[in-house]
């Protein structure tokens, strides 16, 4: 009977490893489908850059936005499974990683991680094409998405991401990529749109008076500008990378609502300040002035998301669209050409982001600051102009190589036909009805 | 050796133990995560009444309801966060809730829960914006969201959904909300649509003859309505909470299958009824009674989803319908104007699911009645009147304000002109290639 | 003392035992969640079928084509519920099950499973109505929309899908079902467009010359395919059926990448062959090639997903598109007209799959052949004929009752003022801004 109880002991025992074993493997799959989930609600804001940016265009340029989005989905997917991810997440040093090219021997329980990952370098590489529309010749479209998808984000990711990434090891704190993927990408479009030129009528009188270039559907880019609330949601939340560990719950919760707060105020801050300091006279309210607001607060609050209270989250909704417009006077004064406002949307909500996290995190420098806060901010404000110039001057690297061959920009006389007719020679609509 | 074994079923035990805890965290994590990815699915019926609303406009009110759908979503979670959460889920009375104004010291493991309720708000106040398109005023827009979000809506929540709440205490079963969301909401709709007014050429002949008023963009109200379909799933799966709890896998499953029968039936009964008993002659087959019927459908199935077999799910279908033509016909007698026929599919959706509850559940009336039985129908009947009187007062009363200051809707030039041009100053298409 | 210990490895064990119970019961919630939820996502495939086929269609027919994408889902889960599921799931013989009509007596922890089936019916019935936009009649498509959801695919899926079937027991093997839904919709599209005959304007000269009919809307079609791109990620993952089991995490994720690779490479193909080979002359981005062919890839790699390595879906990606060449030629060839390029699609990616199966996986023909491979390549390359000789026949029947009746298609003069005026008496816009 002595030995039947031991027995039974040793028969529980082994099974209780089994059934902590089988705990693990179930969190584990639970870890990638949450990942998986989250990296398709990302993907999904390619079609919001598609109908967001393809409404705001001319008629004439429709379907060389929705084919520059389609492949945008194309390139971006083949070049970071080609080189991005090993770039990023591959083992290397603090520079980049050099493991897993062609995904080639990567491990099955990587698998997950290599999708969401990709559906940021996905948006990393959307918004450049966004800025430069209407003008950008397909050579240009084509080798700075490539570009940014293979190389320049990714190894931006690899320098914050990693443990072994240099500016990981200093202590950059950027949960949700405010940095790596906004700031990153809006210095993208600045040397992009810098580079291009503006848009032969967006300049008269010698180029003094600005033209208002009226978009061609507002319902695509209001329906676009609801699907970037939706997927960016699940940017943030999927950034925590886990579900099965304690207090994740809360934590993607938090940053859920996080990211409708301050994406909520910026966009009223917005109207607010179209409404009645812009357009006081005219009395009119501006449908933009709200859903550019709405972008640059879920822009920002990417970088802190995960430890702001809502308080932090509201005040950086106000905040960040203050830098915005600073940085927006600061396009229009260079006379860059912007056709969707990207630069200062993601320069002004990233680093706007980036700062924000050592001011308002719980021992942030206005919350509760330590001996160690003013280092905080000194290299979230470093680090982000680091990884500025980094992609900045990438872009403008290849843009200098473009212009060389004249090739970044299509000619005179076929943008004024569109690039519809030129270079895919259809049109977007045809409202004929009696044929 | 005694010692060891005993060490060893002491060891067993403590490792249990902290078994039993990872599991339970790993629960609560994964109730969460359902909450968040099911409230991102109703967050997403924001696109689906943008869509459908402004498909149904006229093109000269579409940047209009372009503007009021995206800062409905702002108002609603902004009101929402500050008062609404609070007033439904604080800590108070049998009337309301008075805790976590502002979401401060909300709990770490309510977030998910809070971001969930806030999807069900942004639904109860867009609702009522889309009957009154056309010719309410931005002030009217603005102050009845705030209202349905941050009070209204709340209260009628606090009374059903919490243990404290007087209605739940007699009874009141309302699974999904087709009383606390639909019909409450259908009750604001009549009231802002009556006090409104129809618009100006709505009815012809001094008041005789109704003019049928064509929608400017049909894909864009069917994509809406697709939407709605997949959102709605959610809306009635989430709401069961948990995901963790033994059956609730079931339970979330029965609920997406008796959703779509229940719509789908009702869509059915509705192209049948049009086509063979209005139209009898003309032979014509009208797609709105087919997508109205599924909307009546799935705001129906709300209260029953989880109990109801697949056969009550399809009588619902069917006998929801019909309220829904009875509601109609009053409202049209009455001359209340209703853009999205909004009125009839929330009251006589929502509050024929309130009545099917009590009847064909599993021990209903048309079941197997138990003594219990027609008090329960009682409550439902009753408490549903309540419900709709609460808010159809308020809106009531907040209409006579807003009459009295001459706020409540465009003059009638403005109106001609369209809100796009007179409010916005934009247009919603520009269809010009030509520059 | 001795007892004391007695009950406490009793407890424990006990405890354990619970614990075990908890677990499991646990896991089934998350693979029902886990159902429904990619069930959620692939049934969002239906507006994605309304957005590219309404924006394909010239403007008199998109009201049909809303119409009948709506009442396809309609008619889709109606008759999946009341024949399909039990013809598919319920015990049966080799070749149909009959059990669980109306989903009378369904245990409810099939429940989840029957919805997310049901999606794949709605997809396999959504597909055949693309092909004949535009001239076919209503009872038409009604007949074989619930034909093919409440018949055909079923007992399809019930060779294939269930430990009974014939298919299954020979050794067919088929993930995701590039045969039992594309391969067998794209042999009912060949059948229905071929009874239905050529659009009228669509050959001219005695049917010489094909005419390209231009889409009305290039914007919705693109929408459309991303919206393809979204649901088909889950269509692969959620074929998993579960996520409980060791492992399913991993290969969830290995279906999501294989599944963007392989689609993104048939895009890629497509672009290069169109621009490189068909349009070397005028140098056009064909942005419809490239759309194919992501469709062509998507529909290929269902079938081995979660065998494949990276490179596998790489070279699936390419030769799926050549055979989808050779039978876009055929089709061309035999004059049959599809407005969707439907046939080719579903032929040529769903056999392409079938047959990638046994060449591609591990032990595959061309990777590390063993004995049995060249039975598996003939089991796939042979049950797939048969499979598609199903579908193909039973349609062909259904056509030669309906040509009898002359029921098959609307009339030339309706087919020239369009299904919209004709049918429906609506049009899909209204541009008027100045009522």
């Amino acid at each position: 009977m002595g030995s039947s109880w031991k027995m039974m002991v040793n028969e529980t025992y082994s099974l209780l490893l089994v059934e902590q074993q089988e705990l693990e493997s179930f969190k584990k799959n639970m870890d990638d489908l949450f990942l998986i989930i989250m990296g398709n609600f990302v993907f999904f804001l390619q079609p919001g850059f598609f109908l967001y940016e393809s409404g705001t265009v001319r008629q004439k340029n429709v379907v060389s936005v929705a084919f520059r989005k389609f492949i945008n989905t194309t390139i971006s997917s083949l070049t970071y499974f080609l080189t991005g991810f090993a770039l990023s997440f591959g083992d290397g040093n603090g520079f980049c990683g050099f493991q897993y090219f062609a995904l080639v021997n990567l491990p099955d329980e990587m698998m997950a991680e290599c999708f969401f990952q990709y559906t940021f370098a996905a948006v990393a590489s959307s918004v450049p094409s966004g800025v430069v529309h209407e003008r950008s010749s397909t050579v240009a479209f084509v080798s700075y998405t490539a570009l940014t998808s293979g190389f320049i984000y990714p190894i931006a990711a690899h320098w914050v991401a990693t443990k072994n990434g240099w500016l990981s090891r200093l202590g950059f704190d950027d949960f949700a990529f405010s940095g790596v993927v906004h700031a990153m990408s809006g210095a993208t479009c600045l040397a992009a749109a810098w580079m291009t030129g503006p848009r032969l009528d967006r300049y008269q009188s010698g180029g003094q008076r600005r033209v208002v270039i009226s978009p061609h559907s507002v319902p695509q880019m209001i329906l676009g500008a609801f699907v970037f609330l939706f997927g960016m949601i699940a940017f943030n939340a999927g950034s925590q990378g886990s579900i099965s560990q304690s207090g994740d719950g809360s934590i993607i919760a938090q940053v859920t609502i996080n990211t409708l707060i301050c994406a909520m105020t910026s966009a009223v801050t917005g109207l607010i300040y179209h409404r009645f300091i812009v357009d006081r006279s005219k009395k009119n309210w501006n449908y933009s002035s709200c859903v550019n607001g709405s972008f640059v607060g879920m822009v920002a609050i990417c970088a802190g998301c995960n430890q702001f209270q809502c308080g932090g989250a509201f005040a950086l909704g106000i905040l960040s669209y203050l830098l915005y417009l600073a940085i927006q006077a600061i396009v229009e004064k260079l006379k860059v050409d912007d056709v969707v406002d990207g630069i200062a949307i993601q320069l002004g909500g990233g680093y706007a982001g980036l700062l924000s996290v050592p001011l308002f995190k719980d021992d942030g420098l206005l919350t509760n600051p330590s001996k160690s806060s003013p280092w905080g901010l000194l290299i979230n404000a470093g680090g982000g102009i680091v990884i500025m110039l980094w992609s900045f001057s990438i872009t403008i690297l290849l843009y200098i190589v473009l212009r060389y061959f004249d090739l970044h920009r299509v000619s005179p006389s076929d943008e004024k036909l569109g690039l519809d007719m030129v270079i895919h020679k259809e049109k977007a609509y045809d409202h004929t009805t009696r044929k």
